[in-house]
């Protein structure tokens, strides 16, 4: 499948050699004209420099021409030196491309505490504005990767009242994090015409119902990045009705990319899509979602083709979700296990051993106490996972 | 070194056949005398029937004679059939042993959902009470193993005013939890007289200043529990000054079986050292700490013995404490990595070279934000944790 590029989008990619020489580690988008932009960043307190920058620039101006990705250095903290570099990048590159700096959004990944390499910076920024137009969102997405397995990227074609719109989304990220090789980066490019503040409120309602709710070592990095840029070049206006119809397809590109992040996560074998209903609250659901997503033991059953439901209700009962246990239910690939606080007498085993060699495990979870439900997906737990993370420095 | 029984009280072990016949699997101890009882159990909502019936007994009186503990079965989600056995094991024991029932502490560890074998019960009750006084504390932390690669025991003989007592512990668990194998089981003897609201009180203290300070995998189970009996058997009468004197020693033999516990973490190779200082709270020192000894990326990087300071920061600013990034110091193994929010500019893979081969690593961590602290003890995260997880049931 190609991923078409949205109307006046021009995309580049290079080789700068911040890690390694002769690999792709520059990316650069441009909007023709200007784009209603949208971000959202990591929630850690210690921010790498683009996301400072970054934030800055989105409160400043409601639209951006361009954003600008390097992977091989994350530029988190290296101080105010950093943040005079991160900015010194954006003059350099919207020098040679013919752009005011303030209309570049940044992201870097890659080793923290380095600053960046800014001779390298200085060769590479006529480079990459030089091929302008030359890449595909393929080769944008596999710039981006750093330990990935294999690039990711999404996009949509939909029709609506006022003509054709496209979507194209990229991410990169092997687990939501690795913060030596922070991490989590991702982009959406849309040629639908939006008004800046309702691109703004859908795209955070789409990044909380997708990327929020996926997980793989529960860490979060000092670098998670997500622009989205609208231009409006496809002529065609996102309005009243039709606003729903464009959210409802960013929704779907995010998930996507969600997805594939998880299905990426270090060393994972398995998507968890875990599911809570029946809480007292929706942030009891999340808590009870998240216990079971981030617990090792839950996750290397998973990993195990193990049905132990056991590690589910232990987990669930330490979450801080309120509920009384014998109201609680738990379905795993559709078969219940345990009912009303206790196991249920199917033979389990037998009945899970095709579903439990798949690579998309559900965990149907009800609790029993109110109308709160959360959805999670989550990676398992594997030998590998460990070996990578183990290894990674060395 | 062996562990001296303190005075009055007979310890004795069997092989009731509950998992696998000839393992020794059911343990109980009888005070001569009535003597102050202490509990602290599981927080999990789930909590197994002994822990039930246990929490109603030191309820309901403030001495108690015994302590009866089995491996192989948890009595865990199995309603009030499972009260009533566990009841019902009293009964047994407690006919055997001329003991009132309700004078005997139960807990029990092993397959969570299936109701304890009566008929077994039946046969080792007056096997195990026939054995009393022929078990050493060793025999003792032997027959409640489960996954655990080494029996867990400790024990301190001190003067007090009033004469010399005596404290022996045992504990299990391989892993703070491994939920199917639920799990945690501890218990501390002491001859020393105190009255129980005392005893209590400090053990609750002791407790917390120990095992609520280790780790292996964040989990909590639904069998955790740890007794305390002090039985005056002495003749010690421990008050005033020599209360803080017996609640010291009481605080380092829970601490010496706490670090036990999680030396012998599932596949573990490390023990952190995890201290957290200048923070707003002790709550937010506790939220710190435990983010990063909770943290897999962490976990990993010290089992690969990877000075990797970018993962404890990230977890640092996930953690929810609060605190300014420029004002964070870290130490590993008493070399400072990083300082005022930046890396230093430390040698620090040859400085840590030799430091990170040992088993105990120190992370000392200054947020710069108050007086708030805290410890916690975390195990490494290996290939071995998964693969005993993943392949723990079948």
């Amino acid at each position: 499948m190609s991923i078409a590029i949205p109307k006046g989008f021009r995309l580049a990619v290079a080789s700068a050699g911040f890690k390694k020489p002769g690999r792709k580690d520059l990316a650069l988008v441009v909007s023709d004209v200007p784009a209603s932009s949208a971000g959202v960043f990591t929630t850690n307190l210690f921010q790498a420099a683009p996301v400072v920058v970054g934030k800055e620039t989105l409160a400043r101006r409601t639209t951006a021409r361009a954003v600008l990705i390097n992977t091989g250095q994350a530029n988190a903290c290296t101080g105010n030196k950093g943040l005079d570099n991160c900015r010194a990048t954006m003059a350099l590159v919207g020098a040679a491309a013919k752009l005011d700096p303030g209309d570049i959004l940044p992201a870097s990944t890659g080793v923290i505490g380095a600053q960046l390499k800014m001779d390298l910076w200085e060769k590479a920024a006529p480079e990459v504005a030089a091929g302008l137009g030359t890449a595909s969102v393929e080769d944008f997405a596999a710039a981006i990767m750093t330990t990935d397995a294999f690039p990711k990227y999404a996009g949509e074609v939909l029709e609506l009242g006022g003509g054709r719109v496209t979507l194209a989304g990229v991410a990169k990220g092997a687990g939501m994090i690795c913060p030596n090789m922070a991490t989590m980066l991702a982009m959406v490019l849309c040629d639908a015409a939006v008004e800046p503040e309702g691109w703004r409120a859908m795209f955070r309602r789409a990044v909380e119902a997708t990327f929020n709710r996926a997980t793989v070592d529960g860490d979060t990095s000092t670098n998670d990045t997500l622009y989205g840029l609208a231009n409006g070049a496809s002529g065609a206006r996102a309005a009243n009705k039709d606003l729903e119809v464009l959210e409802a397809a960013l929704t779907r590109v995010l998930a996507d990319l969600a997805y594939k992040l998880v299905q990426d996560g270090e060393g994972a074998t398995k998507v968890m899509h875990i599911s809570v209903t029946g809480a007292a609250s929706d942030k009891d659901a999340d808590l009870a979602a998240r216990a079971v997503g981030h617990s090792p033991l839950v996750k290397t059953a998973m990993y195990g083709k193990d049905a132990n439901w056991g590690r589910i209700i232990c987990a669930l009962g330490r979450s801080g979700a309120d509920f009384n246990p014998s109201d609680v239910d738990v379905a795993l690939c559709g078969v219940e296990l345990f009912k009303s606080g206790q196991p249920t007498d199917l033979d389990f085993d037998a009945l899970l051993k095709d579903p439990l060699e798949q690579r998309d495990l559900s965990i149907d979870i009800s609790l029993g106490a109110g109308p709160g439900r959360y959805t999670l997906l989550a990676s398992d737990l594997t030998p590998e996972y460990v070996s990578i993370n183990a290894n990674y420095r060395s």
